[in-house]
């Protein structure tokens, strides 16, 4: 982050509802990108608690060399412990709600929230699970309800899940996108609502074929561990599955797909797999716009880069 | 690698046969672990282009300063460019083939390998989707033949299936295992065949639901790399997906199954995705021995440790 970023973001306040773990790592990716935060949590003692926490983590991150501001007095000051909902949304551009996991909570929640906050605040939700078309289409500022849903640990992780219900205006989308690469985080949008939406779906695929493995008496856990830690999960540290494959084959992902699908169909018996109908209809356009394949020698090098390097951090760590 | 490890590797040679990419890596991680290699392809003029190729990959080796012995000299001085066969295999103490993916040319290979090699010298096969049962069964030495798969790059990338027919013999396994290790490899044992063998599933278990994202219009597949390589990506770089979700909850995998399966099942529309029953016959059991609960907060804070210096070396990168 830029020195005049973190300038510009000094003055300004986002409220944090809701101090368990989520909402103290929230609190220090704002307070580490210069904003001040405004806690609260419904039941009593919460923030004070929170706040050590915050403290703590922020040490961690000092120790990590990932702070910004080597004083961490200077961001506990940037701490403000809300006695209510409507002083901690006073005077805020954001809201970040960071509830139970539960619908009716969450309905009542983000009503009672909606119903303190100024005009046109966004109001995100951290749920890992429940879309804003559930728990916001009864509430009369629900165009400003969207879900932003980190990922553990989230004071660590960069992306973030912008998913909007159908009824969120595009405005609240594009500044919640802004927001959270104001905080050095990496939005990534859904452009429909989907169950799981896309980490959990991605991580529950992968999940679901690593436990048939060992039911199937395959491979040990340890050993299934070792495909991804000391295999695909290097490559995956830099570069997400469809550059991978859009790499490994000289007329990208076209290519690939050509080469590779009756091998994956018959993998998991399935006659028609559909990739190569998914590649002509769109996918192979936005990867072509991404990576040129005529950049493929550099691309390639580039990969084989990170990759040493990456693997001489690990022996060295 | 230690000194002495290396030094006791100075007088072996290994044969490789086929000397396309794959064929090149594994000269180069043998020479980096101090072996002899023997180079000889069918086809005339590969082996001198090979050890070409060799020597530059050599030099990225010692740009990334991955190269233990500085001088590129000394390795090259140990390849050997055999004129057949015979030559290659002779006074070898392990056979690696890389020839092409074809069924009937690896049948008529191996049985060509097994012929010329002395008895017992295990002859591996780079192949990444053919088990040894398919090509290998005819053959009288069939006891010796295994496959073991590297990872592409696989001069950089540490994960090494080896996948024993039936009729491969145990011996057979650990010594492969065991040459692996020697090269600063990480060997995964399948304990049976399976089509795609674990690498490969697990990649197409994950790339067919990126797929079917696209597909269903929910995210770019910008977005979906995104998910993987600013989010599980990061901890699958040096943790697997079964130890990931084991520190995800406090009662470790158990916990995160019961918390967790009833959503990833309704996710994928099925109503039993059994993880549970899977947890409790012998995988809780294995993850527990590896990972005890009462060494969670450590675990957890390695695991946050090694996140924040992945994420600082890739900010420096």
């Amino acid at each position: 982050m830029s020195l005049k970023k973190y300038e510009n973001n000094q003055k300004k306040k986002v409220a944090l509802i809701g101090c368990g773990l989520i909402g103290q790592s929230w609190a220090v990716s704002f307070l580490n990108a210069g904003f001040n935060v405004s806690l609260f949590d419904p039941v009593e003692g919460v923030t004070t608690q929170a706040k050590e926490k915050i403290k703590a983590k922020l040490r961690d991150l000092q120790n990590y060399k990932l702070l910004k501001n080597e004083k961490i007095s200077d961001y506990l000051s940037k701490i403000h412990l809300a006695e209510d909902l409507s002083q901690a949304v006073a005077g805020s551009f954001y809201v970040q709600e960071s509830g139970p996991e539960d619908l009716n909570i969450k309905k009542e929640l983000t009503k009672t929230i909606d119903a303190a906050t100024p005009e046109n605040i966004p109001i995100a939700s951290s749920t890992s699970g429940i879309p804003a078309s559930l728990y916001a289409s009864d509430i009369s500022g629900k165009h400003r309800c969207i879900v932003a849903h980190p990922i553990n640990p989230p004071h660590l992780i960069p992306a973030v899940e912008i998913i909007p219900a159908p009824f969120t205006s595009e405005a609240t989308t594009q500044a919640v996108k802004k927001i959270i690469v104001s905080i050095d985080k990496e939005p990534l949008e859904l452009k429909k609502e989907i169950s799981g939406f896309v980490v959990n779906r991605l991580q529950g695929a992968l999940l679901s074929e690593a436990f048939k493995l060992v039911k199937d008496g395959i491979a040990s856990a340890e050993d299934i561990d070792k495909a991804i830690s000391e295999g695909l999960g290097l490559r995956w540290s830099f570069m997400g599955p469809f550059q991978t494959i859009h790499l490994n084959a000289p007329e990208g992902i076209a290519g690939y797909v050509k080469r590779y699908e009756k091998m994956y169909g018959e993998m998991f018996n399935k006659s028609d797999i559909e990739w190569s109908s998914i590649v002509k209809h769109g996918l192979e356009e936005e990867l072509l716009k991404l990576y040129q394949p005529s950049d493929r020698e550099k691309h390639e090098k580039d990969r084989d880069t990170k990759l040493a390097e990456l693997i001489l951090h690990k022996t060295k760590a």
